[in-house]
């Protein structure tokens, strides 16, 4: 399925107890929609306030409901900041974040005087005006293949570190400036510390040229500041061809 | 001040006692920021649920905080789904609402399959593919001079119901449905029971050529269904090119 949402009132895609997820809510409402117990494979785990255009989550069931249906019964029981764009057979053996090669996540920055109340929740307002071309500049050296420990929490406990970006656009709207990025994985907290790290560079309180001693140093604190959950979504995910064999 | 507003949370413009208004946080933050009563006049008010992109509102002060100053400590201190777009200084004489020339509302119906969660808050679903021509025909009958009682409330007591209108436009963008209407004054509910009303029309629910027997009827119940507020939005008021003076 492919999941659309706004993340303002969840804390984040994955199941935690007592909070409401997007995981939770979708696992319920689909649970009791094919009367049986279902658990969801989601793409990417979105924190807490991330939001979603293109979220992707699978599950197996022995239920015999026509995709059409599926979307429409979920639809009708899912609150509605939270939506099944899509609804798509796939092979038994696909997994939604196993099988994922890579994806989008635009970060919105609001640089204008007042921010409209209708895009106060997708925006993070910044005051004064960021040199986009500085941004671009140091936005340079995230592209490839790194070590991003220096954009992952302090704690982080994976092995791997290493993720591979592709070019990273940065896109002057006039009353926004937007972070496009691509990749075939992420760290916890990555693309918004590296968000954090690319305005301080736009406005002029870090060289451009100094990005990459910050990931050479393979320490948090050689980044910027994280940028907050509200200006990030997930726009899509990437999968090979043959993973899907029927849509709806 | 131009004021824009996400009407979701709030029980309309004007002050209601012990619920959320616009008009009620407005005066309240402004009062504080000023310290003194203030009293706010609008231009519209628009019902619960209702969101404005350009609501005008007015009011007298003997504080001398520059304009600029006022739009930021006020917006400082408003929620954000409330934002001060623009102040202006304006003539001693001028009142937001009795010198209003005529106002320019939209309301937008969804008619895709799924309506996305990021404009589910401002759109009316539909169910079915809508007779845009059929609509527009139907439109034609409301504009010009006229009196439009079966538009509003059975229990509307004003004593003069003669409104009138211009253009009305009906734009087919796809997944969205766009009912666009100026007039020099609405009636309450008077844009909904429109909306409601020429929906049915391009339902093939009532023939278009039926809508000039709705308005000699001067009766609610000759009308269509009442769309949802949150459909709505306030775009913008005008006024004569004298009642501004210096802006910010």
């Amino acid at each position: 399925m492919v999941v659309a949402y706004v993340g303002t009132r969840y804390a984040g895609w994955q199941v935690q107890p007592g909070r409401p997820t997007i995981q939770g809510v979708l696992e319920d409402r689909l649970s009791r929609l094919l009367n049986e117990k279902v658990s969801l494979a989601g793409a990417g785990r979105t924190d807490s306030g991330v939001h979603a255009l293109g979220q992707v989550a699978s599950f197996s069931t022995e239920g015999r409901i026509p995709l059409p249906g599926l979307r429409r019964g979920l639809n009708a029981r899912l609150p509605e900041d939270i939506r099944v764009m899509q609804a798509t057979e796939a092979s038994p053996a696909f997994h939604a974040r196993s099988d994922a090669r890579g994806k989008d996540y635009r970060y919105r920055f609001a640089v204008g005087e007042v921010v409209s109340p209708f895009v106060a929740p997708f925006v993070w307002p910044v005051r004064g005006r960021p040199d986009v071309l500085a941004m671009r500049r140091a936005a340079r050296a995230f592209e490839g293949r790194h070590d991003f420990t220096s954009l992952a929490p302090a704690d982080c406990e994976l092995d791997d570190r290493v993720r591979t970006l592709g070019p990273i656009a940065v896109d002057d709207l006039g009353d926004e400036i937007v972070l496009r990025v691509r990749g075939d994985g992420f760290l916890r907290h990555m693309i918004r510390t590296l968000a954090g790290t690319l305005l301080e560079a736009g406005l002029h309180r870090r060289d451009p040229e100094s990005m990459p001693a910050v990931l050479e140093a393979r320490d948090r604190r050689a980044a910027g500041v994280r940028a907050p959950a509200k200006g990030l979504v997930l726009v899509r995910v990437q999968y090979d061809e043959e993973a899907a064999c029927a849509s709806s």
